[in-house]
């Protein structure tokens, strides 16, 4: 997996992803945008996830931990999954095999750092003149990885490894963490960790493993390993989310 | 409010801000985009609301007043929400406190004009090539919003204020006027114009105000100042819009 | 229709725009857009459509070839509606009056073939060191696109017609092709290839032309040219979707 350097590259090789929960619609991306505009300009922003699971840590936690990898390495990921925002949770950095994630310290780089093999952690101790509330996003965050991707050292102290880790998590998680445009939904589950006759058993459905849609008659279920190496469960010409009754939260049996 | 500056700036350190109803997956804005890229090239553009009450320029109105003295002077704000479009409503250019507005003269900028210490305003002359019936905002303003955001003096007369401005709008529009992407409920008040203590009733519940999400169980509906400074209506963990039944007009009471 | 060049032009005057079914929110333009990045570093990306009908070759085949012509020529066109993804399909890239498209051989493009005056295509040998089943768009579409864009010749054999084109399908298509986030529903047919008195027979409704909007009065319906050309259906300050029940694939009957 990874982006294949068959082409030039940029000069900088720097870019920001964003993994949020907050949409493109509305004003929150737009002004997290702005921000990493006037403090890293010329650094080029992606948008990776805009629709992880709403106020779901564990979940996202999945879900980062399985497309964060693909990219290079110099990344910088914004991640704005943040229920606790105005309360105690910690602002942390993470570095993890040559990609730093930025966030609150709720969980949600859990599986980047249990799957890791190079890894420091940071609390953020920089706070901006003014913090608002309700939107660290865009106050505290966004301002932070800015500085890491025009190529600041990070400042902080060492990370409370226990207000921040969730050692409780499992290593892959067994329900439904996001479903796409297209009604598929992903399971936390990597698809390597799974038997290759394995069977996903989900609302009240046993399916098989197929390897694309088309190996399949249009509306019948399966799952398969997508493209950044998640079990996902989908229905060819069809949407599974609907067919089948999925949704972020739903439990997946797996029988082997 | 507004952008800390931490860092270094663009060279030019302009930026044109959309903020339309035109949503994003659409061909709409990514047609307005190719006309800023072509004619501003190099002025990065920025998403700022892509679901403005749709066709609703006075609940529209409060959201722009709110969002973007937020941005830092020189920004050009290319708005887009234009149910009278191909009609006669004329086509603006404002500028209030050192940023730019262009779009359709429907009251739209009445709330940044009336809140402005510092403001100018023009009707638009120029007109393109082709001009369809139906797409001023790629036609018409996005041209315009370009000339600006690269130096261009404004060309235009005198704005004919009758037709323009809504004098009998209030200074706060006690109404939803949008509803984000986690179902929370933004009103067009301003917070600090509300005593302390007040509370908000909407659809037939009672609300008091707290500092953010954290401070008040899950599952309970509260009112707090927004980071832009609007009264929000949440629900902390929940959707404000489903569990109170609020939606962009819902009248709001304020108790004092 | 077009761009119109009243300002200066981008050095290069190339861009990448996306037409696709795959959604913004999700990570699927973000990835392709990563790709894009990093493979045509400083080639400005327009996201035209995100929300083509998805898995629906031939409804987008009748929107790309409205929406495309209106772009400069050199623009190249990531095209990525790929039901058949993984299975028998060619990649296919396709010259057509100076721009390019690329994307699968699925009947996509044409209508752009056929309504094209000068025209090359080619299918694609390129392939990269990992090519995932289910998601040509990132792995080689793509990097084709980032090629033709940073000015590569074309690489690959001649074009299978027989594999490619669609001569069954309609010039212009009766139907139901789009429906926007206003709620007003595009047909595939050029509203040029209509008589000008021509009334348009939908879900059990009659509906004449009028020139926009404005020229009704708010919840009736009518249809129009619109800013690309194509006839489409519409309600004055009201959504012309749930109004008359119109989704992507309802018949439309042209009554002269």
């Amino acid at each position: 997996m990874g982006i294949e350097d068959t082409g030039s590259k940029g000069t900088a090789g720097r870019m920001i992803a964003l993994f949020t929960d907050c949409g493109l619609d509305g004003p929150y991306t737009g002004q997290m945008k702005a921000v990493l505009l006037r403090m890293a300009p010329g650094v080029p922003v992606i948008d990776l996830f805009a629709d992880a699971p709403a106020g779901d840590p564990r979940a996202s936690a999945y879900l980062l931990a399985a497309y964060a990898p693909w990219f290079p390495e110099g990344t910088v990921f914004l991640c704005v999954v943040d229920p606790g925002v105005g309360g105690a949770r910690p602002a942390v950095v993470v570095e993890a095999d040559g990609r730093w994630y930025v966030g609150p310290g709720n969980g949600l780089f859990e599986l980047v750092q249990r799957r890791g093999r190079e890894m420091r952690s940071f609390t953020v101790d920089w706070r901006p003149e003014r913090l608002s509330a309700s939107f660290h996003g865009r106050d505290l965050f966004a301002p932070v990885a800015a500085m890491l991707a025009r190529g600041d050292a990070p400042r902080g102290g060492p990370c409370d490894e226990s207000a921040v880790r969730r050692p409780d998590w499992p290593d892959d998680l067994a329900e439904i963490v996001y479903v796409d445009h297209y009604g598929n939904a992903m399971t936390g589950m990597r698809a390597a960790s799974l038997p290759g006759e394995a069977r996903l058993a989900a609302a009240g459905r046993l399916l098989t493993r197929a390897r694309t849609f088309g190996d399949r008659p249009p509306g019948e279920a399966f799952w398969y390993e997508n493209s950044n190496g998640l079990a996902e469960i989908a229905v060819n010409a069809g949407r599974a989310d609907r067919g089948l009754g999925l949704a972020v939260g739903t439990t997946v049996e797996v029988i082997a």
